[in-house]
């Protein structure tokens, strides 16, 4: 990695790739079901679109009736997008054109590049080399292309785009393009979108770049994004804070959250999968909605676009089925969401509005006069979702009734009518009738199951505390550090080197001295007091007590006799090792807490940071918390709460609280050495000594490794 | 609970409840949407019932050309069945008269007992009573009906049982009905059902008759329940253990995981939920398949109607999408499955189907020749089917391609015809066209998501595992020992009187005897030998530590002291309390890890034992495990091996092996102490004291607390 590489990161300007003023088709064809044929329908035919529009075909003089140039050197203007469907070996070429023409973007759609062999790989690498010398923005290449719902406009060759156009507040960024056409097709449950970019092998532009672009695209409240691998991580979490400074939610679901996935993901795109414990910790740092699966992914976006979370919202559960209602509510108690109690003004309306025999505190269960009496059921939804302690109102719809179920979808947008609070159903049954459509129809899209229903609130009201309680000053910080080039050679440091590093960095640490001689030991020791831990010096023994080159709690008159079988067991050990004496220092005083702090340059995301309480809890437990650096003071508060030991810190079973002030400060201190050492590429303190309040804690080992 | 109840359940016949030969319905009317009317038209306009029908309702001389009766009584036979859909005033009278004929059963659809007010508490009861008395066992009341969906026969008033009608092997057990009928409607996905009991307030009947019923109908082979709450949790046990002994897999889902469920069902049901941790161990016990929702069940009873799992089946992913085989991928290993490695002979066939560029290892990526080439798709997927490594194909469809789609379809089923590994598709689109009605028509119904998928696969490899492995020896042994009765006036015994009865059952604990002066003790110490523990004795005093009650690693020569200050102690702290004197006891060895072992009575299941490793590992990870009583000695094994924290047990970080065979015999002996004392309500052992192995283990406190 280059050691100046840490600057902020820039965006393109993507607006004329979205709505370009002018187009040109490469491989544009008369030719009834040829790709070139598909995507100039998609223009002419499928989109509303009132540019200029310049078909590409050295055999052809006109295509659908407009005028058809041979090549892009020809072209009148330097267009904004040139849509590529040629073959691959006559890619190039015509970009080298569009670039020396100086059009904006190509959109590659042909396929045969990184993704298939050596020589694609090769040529995709000329197309960078024509991007960065000419300044044209490469789109793709081996995807189907990029859609402007809004418009539309489908620069595309897909013969679905015209079945596909269903205009939203949804955007999405997405990689390959099946599961991209997956989330599409949520349109016939009636989900829209105003735009969808599958960026395929991102030679050039990447997902970062379009989730950068739809945080400012008024069109997009909520951006969805699907990911098979990154080509840089850093610059996604850098999209996605300007996202959240834009207020608008980022929900992404990652592949490779098992080995299986990893490496299939990686063969497929030729991505870096990265870890998934650390996706998962920078997605919850950068507010990124995370999720299990790509319907979960709709239904989350759906509750995003009926309203904003403010992250302190409290439910209510209206049904007309007692067993729905008992289940709904256990759903929201699996998701530890909380119900609301109702106001007595709204319980008094309730029993106006209801019969005896309903259930009319929350969850309600009105029975079926839902049925037979559908004003009473409209009037006790709307006392309920007027209720000033409820923040959203699940409707729970077990099954299809026709037009019953029709009748309740009135009601439901009359309640609605009334009041500020999302109501959102959630429709059960497979079968979606009549009453399923009338919800879609009126703008409540239901959830589709209780699960997905319990995840997706539990997540939209995450969000709404997130973008309430995090520390946004923080995003500002990202920098490029992340995964550019390759790990240079590495050396570690000695203990007593780290130590002085982290020390002069405002870390605390024991104060070693290394003695050369059993007698300059036995005096280290004496001046030092107390008992002392003696560790030998080498930067080629790393397991210092695995081989017998460590001894602790000795006393000063003994320090002279352990220098000497420290060195002796070093030698024998490991001769060929250079001994550079023996590490003395005091013993951390009795009763401390043990935790640890370890960075290491994440390939996806660059320097990142892992702290836990050692030994079972991170052994048996896997109690760790991850976050990218820089870690502000507001992060590592957070991180020591993350911890399910965290309660080991705060007095449990009558022990004295821990130093988590001087905890949270190390773990600060930490990360600002890491950022002020570029060449750095892992480093472990462990253990961290953590006294009771007051008393501070002390890194009692370090390891550091550095490039050279 | 009385002491005599610890009797083996007994089931009855169901056989002509589900299949009568002779039915009355006792409301019976020609009155156009009255329940009357709408009981009748399903059982003779849409149901193939060809026994006798007799209508009951004395102002009508015929109902729908049939011969009316005016009463029960003055029936010419005693029918199988009763249908009573009269309103409840009238119930009772009609209950009477059928009962006193000799009718099989009531069928009691009317609401207003239990569930409503007091009046139908009372009235309810007295059902009951009828049934006892006169043999007539009642389904409901309170409930839409019993559907055989087999013959068909409709014994309810819901004008939806028409439209239901989908005959399929997978029997469903509820108690609402709205949940249940949403099941039902999953008939439009390509489900089918045997029979439906959706019992209601369950005064009689249960869900756990219907299980055991439905465990030896050869009609049906996956049974799904789902349960609002139990009436009688053991009996429930039973009968899963039935249809375990019949090779049928049980699907359950527990209303009650969450407070805001329990309270809500209880209110609902008036079951009792009873505890989500104590339910999902004992449904784990038995086998039962625990799900998370609904639309999960079904997906799961699907895969189970396809094939029985054998438990160490691998996984083979075949689509013709990158990314929708990289998802599905990460999903096999997000649930821990296991992707099959192709033998030689398919990668060779393989090879032969598939162009160079598809992804021709595990995970297949057939790329886009599913449709430029289906009959190399099919021959590819046939190949995998075939391979010796494969237990199931999972095919992942990433959306809805119109008639390509229905082509796939094809190829599936042309695939599946040549192997007996199940090819299982995943429709992943929302539109779900031609494509997905052909593959469920030709019975590859399709999950419909992949996170349904990974979680129904996991669930059931894991039955296939759980039938090869489980203690299934272990299940004749449950008893009626549950929920009945109230508990009476309890006793907590003395620790010494405790561990007395603990050791003559054969649980080896330390061998305390109790000195009533300090004279006695000083003479116990010094007879014992090295330090002893000491401890006060009095019934009324639990927290002995507290009030410094416990004195440890005494020397004989300070037992003398000892004694007095904790007498003395007690005296101050519990100055009304009897003191029977001090407890004396040998220290246990040093350098044992410590265990727990309780066991209580469980409101749901009966007696319950809860083993874990003390301190941290229960109170900061909640590492326990629980188990309904016996325990095995097999079950206790895997008790043992359940924790999370038995890595402690195995020689952790170079720890020795810890006794884990003496470990398992002390839970084995402690639940036969417990099967052999039914006035125990509840007791701890804490700590056990766990030694190396060969060393053994004790119990070093008991607290056993008796009905008087």
């Amino acid at each position: 990695m280059p050691k100046d590489a840490y600057t902020p990161y820039q965006f393109p300007d993507l607006t004329h790739l979205f709505a370009p003023r002018s187009i040109a088709v490469v491989g544009a064809s008369e030719k009834e079901h040829s790709i070139g044929n598909h995507a100039m329908k998609n223009i002419v035919e499928h989109s509303k679109f009132a540019g200029t529009l310049y078909p590409v075909n050295p055999k052809q003089d006109s295509v659908m009736g407009i005028k058809c140039y041979p090549d892009m050197a020809s072209l009148p203007e330097a267009v904004d997008v040139v849509v590529v469907v040629i073959p691959a070996p006559f890619v190039r070429e015509t970009v080298e054109q569009a670039g020396q023409k100086g059009c904006g973007f190509a959109v590659i759609l042909t396929s045969g590049f990184s993704e298939a062999d050596d020589w694609g790989r090769e040529e995709e690498a000329k197309l960078v080399e024509i991007s960065q010398r000419t300044g044209i923005r490469i789109y793709g290449p081996n995807c189907p292309g990029l859609v402007n719902l809004t418009m539309p406009l489908g620069m595309t060759f897909s013969p679905a785009f015209k079945d596909d156009i269903a205009p939203g507040v949804i955007g999405l960024a997405t990689q390959g393009g099946g599961l991209g056409r997956n989330m599409i097709q949520h349109n016939v449950r009636g989900m829209g979108f105003g735009n969808w970019s599958s960026s395929g092998n991102e030679c050039d532009l990447q997902v970062a770049d379009f989730v950068h672009h739809m945080a400012g695209d008024p069109a997009v409240k909520v951006i969805c994004c699907l990911i098979e691998g990154f080509k840089d991580g850093a610059r996604f979490a850098a999209a996605c804070a300007e996202a959240a400074r834009q207020g608008k939610p980022v929900v992404g679901l990652k592949v490779g959250r098992s080995e299986y996935g990893a490496k299939a993901a990686a063969s497929h795109t030729a991505s870096i999968t990265g870890s998934a414990e650390v996706n998962s910790c920078v997605f919850a740092q950068m507010g990124v909605v995370e999720v299990d699966d790509i319907d979960e992914m709709m239904d989350v976006a759906m509750l995003f676009t009926r309203k904003m979370p403010k992250g302190d919202e409290k439910i209510a559960v209206f049904a007309s089925s007692g067993g729905a209602a008992s289940l709904c509510a256990d759903n929201v108690g699996i998701s530890a969401l909380e119900m609301a109690e109702f106001t007595p003004e709204t319980a008094k309306r309730l029993a106006d509005a209801l019969p005896a025999y309903a259930g009319m505190t929350n969850p309600v269960d009105t029975t079926s006069i839902s049925i037979s009496h559908p004003e009473a059921y409209r009037e006790a939804l709307t006392a309920v979702a007027q209720d000033a302690n409820v923040g959203i109102v699940l409707a729970p719809l077990p099954m299809d009734y026709g037009q019953y179920s029709v009748i309740n979808a009135q009601s439901l947008a009359a309640a609605q009518a009334q009041s500020q609070v999302p109501i959102v159903p959630i429709w059960m049954s497979e079968r979606q009738g009549d009453g399923y459509k009338a919800l879609a129809k009126s703008g409540h899209v239901p959830f589709r199951s209780l699960r997905n229903m319990r995840k997706a609130v539990r997540r939209w009201i995450d969000y709404g505390k997130w973008l309430n309680t995090a520390d946004h000053a923080w995003s500002p910080a990202i920098i490029a550090q992340g995964s550019s080039g390759e790990a240079g050679e590495a050396r570690t440091m000695t203990e007593a080197e780290g130590k002085r590093a982290l020390a002069a960095a405002g870390v605390p640490v024991t104060a070693p001295e290394v003695a050369s001689s059993a007698d300059e030991a036995k005096a280290i020791a004496a001046k030092m007091g107390g008992t002392v831990a003696m560790k030998i010096v080498s930067a080629q023994i790393t397991h210092k007590s695995d081989i017998g080159g460590v001894k602790l709690g000795v006393a000063p008159d003994e320090a002279a006799a352990a220098f000497d079988v420290i060195m002796s067991n070093a030698k024998i050990a490991a001769p060929k090792a250079t001994l550079d004496g023996v590490l003395i220092e005091p013993m951390a005083p009795a009763g401390g807490l043990e935790a640890f702090v370890g960075v290491s340059r994440d390939p996806v995301f660059g320097q990142v940071m892992t702290f836990g309480l050692g030994g079972i809890y991170v052994e048996i437990f896997a109690d760790v918390t991850r976050r990218m650096l820089p870690v502000t003071p507001m992060a590592a508060q957070e991180m020591i709460g993350a911890l399910t030991s965290s309660k080991l810190l705060s007095g449990y079973r009558g022990q004295p609280k821990r130093d988590t002030a001087a905890l949270a400060d190390l773990i600060v201190k930490v990360s600002d050495f890491v950022m002020a050492t570029p060449a750095l590429t892992e480093m472990d303190i462990n253990p961290v000594w953590v006294g009771t309040e007051g008393e501070g804690v002390m890194a009692l080992d370090a390891v550091i490794v550095v490039e050279t």
